[in-house]
Order: structure tokens, then sequence, then C-alpha cells
């Protein structure tokens, strides 16, 4: 298992979320959360309801202090966004601004190769009317997330999130937490050959390959399950001694009594024929 | 502003969300609300602590009924997967399984591309400690997020909800429900270099250009300015009116006392020049 770094490689500094006159403490804790998986940390308030700090906030962070600390507090937007050079505002709907509309890939992509040093943020608004108009006007393009329309509200903390989520998948390329453990090399033709020969003659006196025309292709058939099938070298050796275990089985009928509780069937030693 | 289809362009049905042993109703409720958000509707709850159906798990999907009433429950993951043909499993760490290890982005591919008709869906484990590894091994392929390794705990309805967003952007080419609004058009040369002339003659008599040297470079430095910005028509006339309304004023000292109240500095009519 071999982990990633953590920082993205990007040259941008990642984009401050804005929320808008936030009402509920959860919220903003679960937005603060949403951004510390995705490793975004400038999260700005202006105006929260219920004022800042808030423990409600707190104990929805799940832990995400680091965020949570470093939240700034703004008495109106335009000094909220005053040091940022492209700013995003979050609409659910069309609003008639002459503004692009960007969904969050395009938006994240916008964050990430912005000209020279410059800064972003996204503007998200009140839970239950969004962002002004004249809030909106401030923004250089609109962000909105491709919904099914039947279902479009999305809460605050989930449009944060998906936006964090494209902001770093391509910040890093998609890089994941973990790689999956490197594959076991697959079994050598000769293995699977011999899987193929020793299953055929354990099928031989069963009478299976009848009628007797039929064997080439009844064999070809099985051949190709199996090659195809990409069994490792391991999965080889389980298989030979499964056919072995039948084949040794063979000819003795399955018992139709419930088996004693410490028989178990199929671990049984070599049969009786 | 016209509207997307709701139904994404793909043969392949939308894949299940199988919750394993769901702890509480409001993690239910905000799953389906993500599913809701981006157009997934089967979900599957496999043994659900607080039994079902759950009113915390209704109030908290917000509305997104159509897939609470259809929601299934199960008594073994084996019963709720049963009839699907591709199944992920969602792990926050490596666990030593020879399995393909997808991020959202390839995991909601694969999930659009099956072979034939083939059925997808995706285990989510228990808020507290996930999936068993029986649980994982009964999958395809091992689904993990990009997160930020120093805060990398996801809660289930965020998980659902990025799963289901990258489902829907890929499902539907990122289809926003909204358009950006037609551009105005451009404004024609003959308007902007209109514009750049009034602009030069307003201020001829105000001594900005000094010294006279100077002045091929400033016109061409305005010139470019006023091009590049990419003003519409209308914009090229709103300014006409600017510069009208300055070259007006020339002259006239901006009154130091504070202005009456129905009296507004700028929209007063031809100065005393």
């Amino acid at each position: 298992m071999s982990e990633t770094d953590s920082a993205p490689e990007t040259t941008s500094p990642p984009p401050a979320i804005v929320l808008v006159e936030p009402q509920l403490g959860e919220n903003i804790g679960t937005a603060a959360r949403a951004m510390a998986n995705f490793g975004l940390d400038d999260l700005r308030l202006v105006a929260p309801r219920d004022g800042w700090p808030s423990e409600k906030a707190t104990a929805a962070a799940s832990g995400a202090t680091h965020v949570i600390d470093r939240v700034r507090v703004f008495e109106t937007t335009e000094a909220a966004i005053a040091d940022l050079n492209f700013v995003l505002a979050t609409t659910a709907r069309a609003r008639g601004f002459h503004r692009p509309v960007l969904g969050p890939e395009e938006a994240a992509a916008r964050t990430l190769a912005p000209a020279g040093n410059a800064v972003s943020g996204v503007l998200f608004g009140r839970e239950r009317w969004g962002l002004t108009n004249e809030e909106v006007a401030l923004a250089d393009a609109i962000l909105t997330y491709p919904v099914d329309t039947r279902f479009a509200s999305l809460n605050i903390a989930q449009a944060v999130l998906v936006f964090a989520y494209e902001w770093r998948r391509q910040a890093t390329a998609s890089a994941l937490p973990f790689a999956a453990q490197p594959s076991a090399p697959p079994a050598s033709k000769a293995d699977v050959l011999g899987l193929c020969a020793h299953l055929e003659q354990a099928l031989e006196p069963t009478g299976y390959f009848r009628p007797p025309e039929m064997r080439p292709v009844m064999v070809r058939n099985l051949r190709t399950l199996i090659q195809d099938a990409g069994f490792t070298e391991t999965q080889v050796h389980l298989l030979r001694g499964v056919v072995a275990h039948l084949e040794g089985r063979r000819g003795r009928p399955i018992p139709r009594e419930t088996p004693a509780p410490d028989e178990t069937v199929g671990e049984s030693g070599p049969s009786d024929t």
C-alpha cells in the first residue's frame, strides 16, 4: 500500500468557500468537513445568522478543526471576496445574467488554472433562497450542478462537497489514498494446461464426454473457459486440489442424511473407490 | 433558458445503492436525497438497525419520496445484490484484496458501460466500521475516494453523493439544468472606434495627453484596453453616456458638502461649462 501525498500538485492556492448568511451551524460544520475531505481549508462566512463561533458547527465538522479554527467572518459579501481574483456564484436556477454558466467540472478547472497567482472563491447562498441578484452580479461566472431537474435541491454542504471533490479530482489527477494490491502473477500455460488435462482425465470415466464424437468440442469449450478465466498460479493449484477431491469421491453417493456436525462434506479424505 | 431532459442518455440501468446495516435513519434519508439529486432511485437496505420504514429517514430525504417509497430491505448482503452483475464495495482503507481499486470516476464509468444489460450496484458499509472483509469479497472491485489522507472520513450520504454525481456527470455528459443567457453580440468595430474617438475628444482639453509626444502611445493604450474588454453594443452605448456626462461635468468641482437626499451625483444634467 502506497499512500499518495496529501497536498495536490497545483500552484494555484485552493479556492475559498464563502457561505453567505448561513442559517444553520450544522450546515457550516458539514461544509467544513466536506472541505477537509477534499483538501480545502479556507472557509469564510458572511453574517452567519446564529453568530460565530458555533458549537453546532464544531460538532457537525466531525473533527475538521483545522478548517473550523481558520474560519473568517465578514459583514458583507464584498468584504469576504475582496482579496479574490475569480469568483463563482452557485445558483440553482437561470437568473438572466449574461455570465458564463459552468458545471463543477469546468468551474474547478477554472480555479485550478487562473492567470498568475490569482485566488478563486465560490459563493454559496442561504439555505432557503440562495444568493441575491446583487451577490450573483459580484461573481465572474455562475456555478450550477448537473442535477436531475425533477429533484434539483442540493443541501449547501452537499453542494460544497461536490465542488470540493471536483477540485481535488482535477488537482490531484484523481490520486486515490491507496492502490490495488499488486496482482498475483497469472498462471503459466503449463499450469493452465495441467489443470485442463487433470480435469479431463477426472471426467473421462464419469460419462461426461458423451456422445464420443462431441468430445473434441467439449474439451475445447472447457479449455477456453479455463484459459479465459485468467487464474493465478495459486488459483490453479487450488482448483487442482478441488478436482482431486471430487475425483476421489467419484462413485460415492452423496449421503442423504444430514451430516454429523463435525463432518464437513467435501473435506473428507480419499473416497472408497 | 432551455432545460435539459432529466433522463440521462444511457442504456444501462442506473446502479443500485446498497447500504449495509445502516445505523441512523438520517443517513438513509440524506443518502436518498443525494441519489435523487443525481437521478438514482434504487436504494436497498441490508438489515437497517432501527428497522424500516423510518420517520427520520423520510424527514431527512427532504421530499425524495420516490426513492424512499421504492426502498427494498434485505436480510443479507448476498440477497441484496443477487440480481446484480457488477458490484463495487466502498472502503476507506486498503484491505489487501486482489481487487481492482477504482476512484469514483472509473467506478461510474464501469457502471455505465457494463457488458450487455448488466445491472450494477455499490455497497456502502456501516457508519462506524464499514464493510466486513466477507462483504468486500462479494464485490468485483473496490471503490475509494480521492480524499485528503489527513481527513479521510466521508459520511455515508456524502460518499453516496459523490458517486451519484460522478455517475450523472458521465451519464449526461455534464448536462446542466440551465444554460447561460445567450451572450449579447459584441459591438461592431465602428461602435468601438466611435467610443475611442469620443473618449479621446473628451480627454483632449483636460490636459490628459501630456506631454504631447506621448499622445500616440497613450491613445494606443486606451484603444487596446477598450478593444480587449470585448464590450457589447449595449455596453458601448452605456459608456458613451458615461463619457458624455463626465465630459459635460468637466471643470465643475465635485461638491464637498453632502448632497441633498434627492440629488444624485452623476445624474445631474449638463454642467455649467
